[in-house]
């Protein structure tokens, strides 16, 4: 009780509400499957048994951290939380059933942009992870909007797709764009809007509203993939973590990358960044990197990125020479997007 | 990547850690059960699976609204941000089987913070909710140490002890402290140190290191209890819930309470607070608060505090009267610790 103090006022219409109303407002947008036996209002969510394993994974977006509010409006963020996160599930091979939305709201923040988010968070998981449900979460006051998502999945068996597995031999292969999110991420931060040319809005609505080809996963698993990652850092070090989890290289084929590289061509002129650092380094693309063994019809929307090789000195190689780019990390100075070309 | 920013600077003997750092040290401390076929570091947990039933509930712990790092060391946030969410799991008679842990981390936290949390968020885990494993979680930078974390459980079968579910007839019992920690949190407030008399160390401790009977639940739901909640808002407030969710009325037994409010004697004099007070809104306790058939006996550690009686006007009643404190909330305006009688 008394751990849980003043707000400052979730307000509608100039009334402070009380948390009893929001959560009202919440447990009607947010719909729940015949696997929810019971939802929100309770101590915990109860899900159905299901005879394959459970995944779990769980990611925060911290408002000025992960997006700002300048250029992200609360329905993005409602999506986009929801999105990253099944976005992990689909990369287990798993299919997504519960969610648990976590949010820390600033004083005065108004009932219309939590109804907003949530609304954004539901259609996020109609399109992304249909028969997936968000059971439950928390509310809490925060001096930025914070919000903490836990997806909970299932597999068919036993079996997930980790990183380890990839075999010399295998093909690699990727279901996704590569760098566009970046390049969206960089228009809005130098106060790019959303209706531009066809490129620059495809750019920030990548950024913005990612569409992880999550049930992708599930058909990777089922045909044998033997590795598998959602690239959420960039594709070198996504790459990397595979090939070093695999005790493998992997070689990219560079015949396929200019190609890649020329539909970001635009970046050059508009934002000045290098399109080969967009497509190698830029993350938050959500794409599926996974390894398949050979002779394995890929599932829809794979396209082969190069093969694995026997472990070398480098994870990862493009053309003889390592893919040496730099990737960020939460705890490290980061001074601006990579620039050098491999 | 590039949604992955500066930092500022995890630290650790004045060089800047990476987050693959921090993250091996996490993997270290945090113990995984045989459940846990793929822990800490792909991109999802792996669970194995089971025959009964899932639950699942989330709790997020702000610095500066639920507590303060001038009273609470990080340690102390560490076990409190475990014990509440497993609390929830006991609440529902369910077994609380992984976690997982997000943590928002300000600009220049020390790596030995983090490793002071992490080592007592798994002794939380190891007295509370033994058999539990944390398996995984995000860490991102944040205004404010953030602690989101999300509780998994089993039940049995397909059976789950809700809120609704109570019968006129039922016996009312509680398992568990009550005021004990909103007076330690006083305590805290008013600068309270943890080492004075028993009682005030006592207090103290049920603030920072609440151990609620996680165990507990599952006994009651298999001795047949109709109804459990875990008393986190407050006895009034919480019994209520289990009363309108059941459309019963719950009475309280006068004979009981007035020697629960002695034993909180000794805040009328140190805090000028109210031990009725206390015993009926101060939140926090995390003990669990079911009903159960006449003539069950009851499971060790529950205690009968009233009956159930058919829905009257009121939820809660005591000697004819309605039980009617304040309580807390997120989102209202909150003036200080209610100090009026029944």
């Amino acid at each position: 009780m008394i751990s849980e103090p003043v707000h400052g006022g979730l307000t509608s219409g100039g009334n402070i509400l009380s948390e009893h109303d929001v959560v009202a407002m919440l447990a009607e947008i947010f719909k729940s499957d015949n696997a929810v036996r019971v939802g929100i209002g309770d101590d915990a969510a109860v899900l159905a048994a299901h005879p394959g394993h459970t995944v779990v994974s769980s990611d925060m977006l911290v408002e000025g951290v992960d997006f700002e509010l300048a250029w992200a409006s609360m329905a993005d963020v409602g999506w986009k939380s929801i999105a990253v996160n099944v976005s992990d599930i689909g990369a287990m091979g798993a299919r997504p059933t519960a969610l648990v939305v976590s949010l820390g709201l600033p004083p005065q923040t108004h009932i219309e942009q939590v109804r907003d988010f949530a609304r954004a968070a539901q259609e996020a998981v109609d399109e992304l992870a249909p028969g997936a449900s968000i059971v439950g979460g928390d509310l809490s006051r925060a001096p930025v909007l914070t919000v903490s998502v836990t997806a909970i999945g299932v597999l068919d068996g036993d079996r997930a797709l980790l990183r380890a597995g990839a075999r010399p031999g295998d093909v690699v292969a990727y279901n996704g764009e590569l760098g566009l999110a970046a390049a969206g991420l960089a228009l809005l931060q130098r106060g790019g809007q959303r209706n531009r040319v066809a490129a620059m809005a495809g750019a920030i609505d990548a950024q913005l509203r990612p569409r992880p080809p999550v049930s992708s996963g599930g058909e990777a698993l089922r045909v044998g993939a033997t590795a598998m990652i959602d690239v959420s850092d960039g594709l070198a070090v996504d790459a990397s973590r595979i090939a070093d989890a695999s005790g493998v290289s992997i070689h990219f084929d560079h015949t396929i990358f200019p190609r890649l590289a020329s539909g970001l061509g635009w970046t050059r002129v508009e934002l000045g960044l290098d399109p080969w650092a967009l497509v190698f380094a830029g993350g938050e693309d959500f794409g599926l990197l996974a390894t398949f063994p050979p002779g394995v019809v890929l599932p829809e929307g794979f396209a082969p990125l190069g093969v694995v090789a026997p472990r070398g000195e480098n994870s990862v190689m493009m053309r003889g020479r390592p893919v040496d780019y730099p990737h960020w990390d939460h705890f490290e100075q980061a001074t601006g997007l990579p620039l050098k070309q491999p």
